[in-house]
């Protein structure tokens, strides 16, 4: 089968390898239907993270069951199933506290820009949708495998709350999901940081009340003038750059939370600024498994169409490209076709 | 009237002060029962903090209003009053939002080591009792001014619930405020970190159910083994050092909250190990003004004591050996009688 694969910065490959195969009790064999490309894999693509070459790269992926192990038995061949990017046993102590993300049998999936998917701790970690969706709902499904639940999480972690005014810096796929769950939890004003004026629109798609263009120091003063004063009673921190935190940080009330999802990068955490204003910070990899049922209904109920990040489409073949056009900001997020 | 200064690290001095006088409308003076030494103060003390030679030290007080501000309506002369450490107007929208340690016409309280103290923005700040308390009431009425009130809020910024495990690191005043508050909150499992008997029989007293006097890794170890692994659910950092916030971080469980109040000194947030095990932190200057109401039924109820956190009286002339005693660690705090 195809499957992407990295093998230094900015070289992208798709290369044939064996399907993958069950080895133990917990596994699933999935044909991926959509996988993507993630903001957070343009980290290595810039060779700002470790690269071992010829690794399999891609963690979002939906497609149908092609064959389970003998301890998964929630699922059959032919399931349309939505895969985590972090699997988990739904079972363990830390699951049963909703912190999924740290399952003592999880881990992180891989090879979802390929044809065929492994997944370890299926039974755990995957949700199933009522008889096969049609293809409108592809791309909406797709982000429950990652970015909206982890918008979602963002939200969580900065107790969003109805009648909230809430920040998003960071207008990637996961911001904009920060957007929208804000907005689906009852934020009455919605603060969008964005410059780019596709996102700009999907950001107001999804419900964001304002647009903000401008950064750093004129961007905090343009949130002051819109909360009179105040700041916001909640910000979503979607990048995990320094210079986003220190926005998202200046852009908090005083007793307010930073949500943040975006994995830090040199981030230098302005603890005298936390305690003197007593804004605190919670959040990290999303616990995608915790959120999915609901955030699977708001989808297929048509509530919510999240698959409009997706702003381009490509078949599997022309992943390089798809890289090149995310890492240049040409695109959103690419939806990847096997 | 006299009045505690400080000169330089180690050097403080009982000096002849002028009796504050009103000159805002918003203004009251205080002739006071009981002051007291604050683990804060230590840092002036021993040269952590920059010194203004000369200064008044102290901020916490309880004591008889002498006479007030034409804008203090509720208070008259001869009230019995709790000042707290920070004042506040509690009309403001950070106040409205609970959060008046940020107060837009806040301050902090000084002068409490002494006969008369002034207190600003004094309607929105102080609380009055029914009548003149009882001498036995004093000491924990005093703590109302600062280290019950901060404790408490270390246990509301980490999020502890019914049926919680917590973690208390630091058994000064306001880490054994802070066991206080999280038992008084239904924590079921409640850990003091503490290597002193004389703190350690306090911690008892106010609902410890397990003292680890092991620190660092050790610490760790015992936390893991009291938590079958898992990590506490809340965890209270009140000291402020690098050393407690590690070792708050390593004692969390994924998903939980660090709440911190010592005033950080010299900390490094470990925000990677934030992120991958999605533990967060809040807190900061404490609200005080928020929770009086509360506190201070608690208090007059005979519920609880918080009194107990003062094992050394002294008068005020003696409030030079008050300092030795706290900084050698021989006294948890030192109440001062003028």
């Amino acid at each position: 089968m195809r499957v992407t694969t990295i093998h230094a910065p900015g070289d992208i490959r798709l290369e044939d390898r064996p399907v993958p195969q069950i080895t133990a009790p917990t596994d699933a064999v999935i044909k991926i239907k959509a996988g993507c490309i993630c903001g957070s894999d343009l980290w290595p693509y810039r060779g700002e993270n470790p690269i071992t070459p010829g690794d399999t790269i891609g963690h979002e992926m939906v497609g149908v069951v092609e064959e389970v192990g003998a301890e998964v038995g929630s699922f059959k061949p032919g399931d349309f199933v939505i895969v985590p990017f972090c699997t988990c046993d739904n079972t363990c102590p830390h699951c049963d506290n909703g912190a999924h993300s740290a399952c003592v049998n999880g881990g992180f999936t891989t090879g979802g820009q390929g044809e065929y998917g492994l997944v370890t701790q299926a039974e755990g970690s995957m949700v199933k949708t009522d008889g096969m969706p049609d293809d409108d709902l592809i791309a909406s499904l797709l982000t429950l495998s990652d970015v909206f639940p982890t918008g979602w999480h963002c939200a969580v972690s900065a107790g969003v709350k109805k009648g909230d005014t809430v920040v998003v810096v960071g207008d990637g796929a996961v911001g904009l999901c920060g957007v929208l769950a804000a907005a689906q939890m009852g934020a009455e004003k919605v603060i969008a940081m964005s410059r780019h004026e596709s996102r700009q629109k999907v950001a107001t798609a999804f419900g964001a009340t304002h647009i903000v263009a401008e950064r750093g120091v004129e961007g905090g003063k343009r949130i002051k003038e819109i909360t009179g004063g105040v700041g916001a009673d909640a910000v979503l921190e979607c990048v995990g750059t320094d210079d986003a935190m220190q926005l998202a940080f200046a852009a908090a009330r005083p007793g307010a939370m930073v949500g943040f999802v975006g994995v830090p990068h040199g981030v230098e955490l302005p603890i005298r600024k936390m305690f003197s204003k007593n804004v605190g910070l919670a959040g990290g990899v999303a616990p995608v498994r915790r959120y999915l049922p609901e955030l699977l209904d708001l989808v297929t109920s048509g509530t919510v169409n999240p698959g409009l990040v997706f702003d381009s489409v490509l078949p599997l073949s022309e992943v390089a490209e798809g890289y090149k056009a995310m890492d240049e900001r040409r695109s959103i997020k690419v939806l990847l076709q096997p």
